[in-house]
């Protein structure tokens, strides 16, 4: 069995800096037409400057003109109208952070205060860009997610106009929100759609699944699939890879995230095939992004065969997602 | 300030075997009269000669004739009255494991119909030796414990006479389950006392606090402390410390377990001081175990002193509980 996947996207990606950014970027670029390259990098982009400066970067490292890098802002709430009418032409949406989520989020959003979010957010509005968030509370880890739905439901009924990007929803609760306001939208992870914390910490404990926000219950990984499944047009494919170096991944304190931006493809055709929704894919990983965010990207065709492959054991240094197993999909070299 | 403890007692302890028990055994016996010893090793301790063999072993490890292993068997359903009758001098307790709960537990039970157990705790029953269980069943990883509460109390109403510790509590659950039922008592570890899963996974993932029950939530560990610092009759220390070498802790499958015992006399006199409960500590440590045991171990004086103490980083290739950190009591060498 083949398939065909017309320039697929991946709207939520890290591709990080320096040697790990040209280890991981071709692996990108060979699956994707295009990916939302998030701005947590150190320092964090908040720059024009650093937009074109950190694209040119990534364009040098895929040495692929088919592969587009949409650029994200690091939300700071100090951002103005005039600054964000003269970077609009360079970036496709600003990513929200609150303050110490996850992997360089320092500096991120400390206060849901919607006054002090209100001039930033009214001129996405009325620019037109949309905002990615990471939403997740300090409360319990457990919690964070479902405890943030507030917070999203109150931004999304604050600002009608603003394109809310709820990213990689984990829970019942957030694929619940989703309908309930017009403007909130959600990518959706490989791991997220694979994995529950029994994966993670039910026997033995495995760094290399452990990402934030965590995986959470069967019950939430159902509703997920669900959605996915059935390429629910305000949800959008976005991997959140998330490459650590191995050494970073089995240590003591381990780093948060999952690297699959290699294997994405493949074992979302395996996943819906599995399912027998292999027809909805093309939807969930590029038509509703490219709906959602206005795009029309069209120039990549992605052909998958069914056939075993064995995941590498190792990138470079960085340990895939199911490295060293056999799947049953893989990407036919252009 | 000083504090002088009269024969401490740790209520679950894994001391492994060769050259790992050689490591650990001194470690509690420095600290504790006696403790009893899990028979989980490889293989499980299941006769009447593996008991007394592995009780020598561990004798000579210590060289401390102030420090008593009380044995314990690996629970097996075809253990017959008579061959309890035999062994019941050599033991103080029978430890039940789910079949692969945790470490070594493969061969454990397999299923808990009560018929299948009658013949064995009823013999028990009769020749009064108590059952440890590791209660979880094989459900999503935090739900585990919960679910396995009415099984608990099925066993402890189908056998009135049976006195059933439930080992390493974790949950508010089974604090509640605690005083419906006579026959019901229970451990609390070191580490359940202080760390909850955010700490585990909270922020970045911390392979040396992964153990089996999984650290539960905030409310969960308020519940464990309110009945361990108002030493609550039924509940005793057990540490569950559980050494694993630090490679296999940091590992891209990280064995479960928290190695606590040399550290978990001056932690414990740190939180019950810290919730002026200090003159609650004999009880926790020693005076409820002796009670619900029927022990009378009084050979043995540990002296604390509240001074700055910092945590080895390793004890030879384990790594401990805070290791690296000051803590602000310390033993007083005999």
């Amino acid at each position: 069995m083949q398939l065909t996947l017309n320039s697929p996207l991946d709207m939520h990606l890290h591709l990080r800096q320096g040697d790990m950014l040209k280890t991981v970027a071709p692996l990108s670029s060979k699956s994707f037409a295009g990916a939302l390259i998030m701005p947590n990098t150190l320092p964090p982009i908040t720059t024009k400057e650093q937009v074109i400066t950190y694209k040119e970067e990534i364009l040098n490292a895929t040495k692929d003109d088919k592969f587009k890098p949409f650029m994200t802002l690091f939300f700071k709430n100090n951002y103005s109208y005039e600054f964000l009418k003269d970077i609009k032409d360079e970036i496709l949406s600003i990513k929200l952070y609150p303050d110490g989520a996850t992997t360089n989020s320092d500096g991120g959003v400390a206060s849901f205060d919607i006054e002090s979010l209100r001039e930033t957010l009214e001129a996405m509005s009325e620019l037109e860009i949309p905002l990615n968030i990471h939403g997740e509370t300090t409360g319990f880890v457990m919690d964070r997610e479902k405890e943030f739905i507030p917070i999203y439901e109150q931004l999304a009924t604050v600002f009608p106009k603003l394109k809310i990007i709820m990213e990689h929803i984990t829970t019942k609760d957030a694929v619940e929100a989703l309908d309930k306001h017009p403007n909130l939208y959600a990518t959706i992870t490989l791991h997220h759609l694979f994995i529950t914390l029994d994966d993670v910490a039910g026997g033995m404990l495995k760094p290399h699944l452990f990402c934030k926000p965590i995986a959470k219950r069967p019950q939430d990984r159902e509703a997920l699939l669900n959605i996915a499944l059935n390429a629910h047009p305000k949800v959008m494919f976005g991997s959140d890879s998330a490459p650590h170096p191995k050494e970073k991944k089995e240590a003591p304190g381990c780093a948060a995230g999952v690297f699959t931006a290699p294997i994405a493809l493949p074992l979302l055709a395996h996943l819906f095939e599995k399912y027998n929704k292999l027809e909805n894919l093309q939807k969930f990983v590029s038509d509703n992004a490219q709906n959602i965010y206005n795009l029309n990207i069209k120039n990549k065709k992605i052909l998958l065969e069914q056939k075993e492959f064995k995941v590498p054991n190792s990138y470079n240094s960085i340990v895939p997602f199911m490295g060293g197993e056999k799947i049953n999909w893989r990407i036919i070299d252009a």
